[in-house]
């Protein structure tokens, strides 16, 4: 039997002596290869965190204390530790595990993760709540040196340094995050070094207070010197953290040691703890930005099948063919370049890129600035983290109507990643925002073209959004608004994006038992009078809107409130995701789950022509 | 003719000898002073960078340098020294100068400011654009030590700072923002000393290199020992800006010569000034806080007619009853305690009150781990600063459908403001937050009884949205989802919050001529069923929805989707703020203006009744 066969939960992992630690995270370690290079997932995070992930469960217990882990790619040692070892070979696959935490999964993952940077502020409230109940457990925040580049994770330390609160920040130094780290934050980091004696310091003079408390205020400025002597002084300590570092983060006994007096010192702490993304497997230290994020691979070589051409990569390569010919155009990513297809454009374009790192905040209101001067920028960024930057989007590029461009990637159902990462929600915000205009490609050749109109052909900020992966059947270029690709007298069917293509095949079906559907796609979902939507529905009666976005402030609801009042009765069916939460899996799966998918538009086609009752019907799906 | 008067534009300043300057603050002090006690507006932060101001003026050419205000309430001296010290007398009235920087209005403004911590990002933009388009300006930021707090600040600083960029961000360090500046942001700041030797070295340093430009790379490291050795050792520093401070901010010679110094060094550079809000006025110095944005007030003895009651000081007071009777309440403020209404609660339950600075990504986050853990956490927040938590509400808190409630203040028109603090953008944007209930009290009555249902009638995020200042006619305490207040046959007039008065108004005025209106009040916008407001329209066949926000995701576009293909043919008009880009001024003018008043209203009506063509009929407002 293995040590990691023995481990149930964090309990287990406490019961262990300390000569099977090393051999723990070996064995660990293996696990993680032979598993992710099955299921894919993210590899070099998880592989960097291991020491780190037992360290942790040796410390606190993870059912009661709360672990808060900060984007939470790392997390796949603390699900193997906490029950769910053999489940890690369903992880990101439709009704396994969540390649996040997810406190619905188990009482071990105190919280959400997903987007970066929010672990401080979670935790610290964490912190409150205890001491404003009277409970008694523990409470640390794992964060990445990637995520602390995110404004939101300044907000949290700066708050919790002067909470007082009993609380530990684990800084997760890789001096790489997801693409390599940039700015002054990270230089920052570079410069910290902790003198030795503090901890043994700490470790007496509590054992000495434990003998005479009576001591304590007295005491209480002599450890305040200590500290102003024995700490170094950095951006941590100046705000008011006790800062021990940098720790060893494959020294699982060192760390288990310094996150046991952080943990003891009732008082915000911050650890520094160096790793090294990939370590242990050579081909993910060599290039741990490839094996971040992975499909299946050979885990004895790493090869990776090649990837299919994807919207990113037309993107990247359709922004460099327009910068080639226009050296107004700029390309600015969050700690996404290789993700965005940015790749060539950082490499050809060197002087026009700008990487800013996780600070969509950040990025939206310098792509502003630089349009206000006359530059052509275009932010790179997938749909769920634009929603960091809303505020920007408004008041930064719209209130002055700044021309920038915003390639919104990973719009729609992104697959695996799940809940947090599906970029459902940008058609509701991005259409609140005062003039944008917003494009919806649904092939490569239309992404492209959609982006010459975008950086020439529009006033004001533009979106254009597309999908992660590949296109479908469809592959024409049809610019319009609205473009009839189908005409048919039974039914509307209306989408847009890759979405189309289930609306296609649809029809397909349809046509099969007889039924004849006119389909339109929409090129331009906004502005968008809908007119021939209006004429056609006038005709048929019957109206279908599909798209893989939540309901509020859908396209449907639009083409609805537009329709209203003026087309007379008609029957229609807005097939949507409903509230936008959806868990992880394949897209297909997602699809025929959510009731969005060729099938879904058929039967609902079907049951809109069978059933003549004169009112609406939105079931299968929800409504606004 | 005094010096002021001489003064047309940013190049008069510079003409005047250094004898006149001292002079020239003082008129500038005694002319706001004048001035913005008949107008009102904002006193205390224009007091303290009178100086700032002037030398900014003497460096700097705002024509063709570019010059970014954060936040922006500080520029009355820029606006007095650029060309508009008359109209500095139409300050926040309709027509007349906006309180804040804005494009439109003088070429001299050099981006649009309100919401704060954006500046160095869009200052950071417009450094790029220079160098990108090889022009030849100067750039610089002026942000506040509480704009500080707000992590966007971080995230422009940390990216400028290794930006290789001239260009020079102005530290305003007046030790309290709009409130006391809480956080380990300020207790840093506290911490930073300069030592003098370093500027004049630079100065040295590059006349030598002028002579000798060969030498650079050997200098380069001379230079990087020097600054290492005689700058001060902080987190700028180490971020890598060349840190200079603290100026005197009174001292309107330092500084001149500082921010000359800072320009000419060409690389990014902070210079931290010190200054004290309220400078020169004896009763705004004692009382920065209450003399922040006043109301007309007598210039000699600084008293202020009194406040009348709010839905802020209403809110406030009800937290408090509710607090008292249940200890798992707290409250979040975002460095808006006062404005909030949140004093009380802060005096009376100072260990449940949190506030976090200017930080509402951090606010809505630690809100959720509050939640997560059993409190009761309400965060209060403006309508149009809570855009900068738009991810957090659905991440941190949606994802997993906490309980934390938003009380979503200054929601619809806020007045004088204008552009930026309006907030008409939260019903769209809360209502795509998956699971958000959203209340909206119509009079102080409805906000008492909505915050107890909030807090112990639902289930998942909850947002109160009310408005700026008081109640009007309407006091009556309903609370159903959809209320009806007055029967009648002709028209279905919807309205939600304080605008039912100008529902109501407009019902007064119909019967007077004769036209029977039906008023449906809606107490809560989501989740609604709208089956009232259907059931009337079958009746009236005539419907109107008015509300002060944004066209995109407004209540009236979501009961036209939820009636269309239903309800057969009506005829409808949606009145609204259209794209919600709103100028100042009363919230009586605005309304008027964006023909949302019960006049509007009445007439819509007539309208809607006089001519019966079938179609849908949206002039004298925007639809979708």
């Amino acid at each position: 039997m293995s040590i990691l066969e023995k481990i149930q939960s964090s309990n287990d992992v406490k019961k262990l002596s300390g000569a099977e630690l090393e051999p723990l995270c070996a064995e660990i370690r293996a696990y993680l290869v032979e598993t992710v290079s099955k299921t894919g997932g993210h590899l070099a995070s998880n592989l960097g965190t291991v020491e780190l992930t037992v360290a942790l469960h040796r410390v606190y217990d993870s059912a009661k204390d709360r672990i808060v882990f900060d984007v939470g790619h790392q997390s796949y040692t603390h699900k193997i530790l906490t029950g769910r070892r053999e489940e890690l070979k369903t992880i990101r696959q439709y009704g396994g595990l969540s390649g996040f935490p997810k406190p619905y999964e188990a009482p071990d993952d105190a919280f959400i993760a997903g987007h970066a940077s929010n672990s401080v502020s979670v935790a610290l409230g964490m912190a409150h709540a205890r001491s404003f109940n009277g409970e008694n457990y523990d409470v640390c925040a794992i964060i990445g040196d990637g995520a602390m580049t995110g404004g939101m994770s300044f907000e949290g330390l700066s708050n919790a340094a002067q909470s007082g609160e009993g609380f530990v920040v684990i800084l997760n130094d890789n001096n790489m995050s997801i693409a390599e780290n940039v700015g002054g934050a990270a230089k920052m980091l570079q410069s910290m070094r902790i003198k030795p004696g503090y901890i043994s310091f700490k470790r007496r003079y509590r054992e000495l207070l434990r003998n005479a408390p009576g001591l304590y205020a007295f005491n209480h400025r002599i450890k305040e010197w200590f500290k102003a002597h024995l700490l170094p002084s950095n951006t941590f300590s100046e705000m008011g953290f006790t800062y021990l570092g940098p720790v060893n983060g494959h020294d699982v006994h060192a760390l288990e040691s310094v996150l046991r007096w952080a943990r003891d010192l009732h008082e915000p702490v911050l650890v520094h703890v160096l790793t090294k993304k990939g370590k242990g497997c050579s081909y993910a230290e060599q290039n741990p930005e490839r094996y971040h994020g992975v499909g299946p691979f050979d885990p004895v070589t790493g090869a990776m099948k090649e990837e299919g051409e994807s919207f990113a990569s037309h993107f990247g390569a359709a922004l460099c063919r327009y910068a080639a010919a226009d050296e107004k155009i700029a390309a600015i990513t969050a700690a996404m370049g290789i993700g965005t297809g940015l790749e060539s454009f950082a490499s050809q374009y060197p002087d026009r890129y700008f990487d800013v790192g996780i600070a969509e905040e950040h990025a939206t209101a310098m792509a502003a600035g630089l349009a206000k001067q006359g530059v052509l920028s275009v932010f790179a960024v997938y749909s769920s983290f634009l929603q960091r930057g809303y505020d920007m989007l408004i008041h930064d590029v719209s209130l002055q109507q700044l021309h920038a461009i915003f390639a919104v990637d990973r719009a729609g159902l992104v697959g695996r990643d799940g809940e947090t990462h599906h970029g459902v929600f940008d058609v509701s915000y991005l259409s609140s925002v005062p003039g944008m205009t917003i494009y919806c490609p649904a092939s490569f050749a239309e992404l492209d073209s959609m982006l010459g109109m975008a950086l020439y052909s529009c006033e004001g900020p533009v979106a254009i959004r597309y999908p992660r992966g590949g296109e479908g059947q469809y592959r024409l270029c049809l610019n319009e608004p609205e473009a009839l690709l189908q005409e048919g007298s039974d039914v509307t069917i209306v989408s847009y994006g890759v979405m189309i293509n289930e609306a296609l095949k649809a029809a397909e079906n349809l046509a099969n038992q007889g039924v004849s559907a006119e389909i339109i796609k929409l090129g331009r979902i906004k502005p968008n009078g809908f007119e021939l939507v209006s004429r056609s529905v006038k005709k048929t009666g019957r109206l279908i809107v599909c798209e893989d976005v939540c309901a509020f402030g859908s396209v449907g609801s639009s083409i609805l409130a537009s329709l209203a009042g003026k087309n007379g009765a008609f029957r229609s069916c807005l097939l949507n995701l409903g509230d936008g939460i959806v868990t992880h899996g394949s897209v297909d799966e997602l699809r025929a789950l959510c009731g969005i998918d060729a099938r879904a538009i058929a039967q609902q086609a079907l049951r809109l022509i069978g059933k003549e009752e004169h009112e609406e019907d939105t079931s299968g799906s929800t409504g606004i």
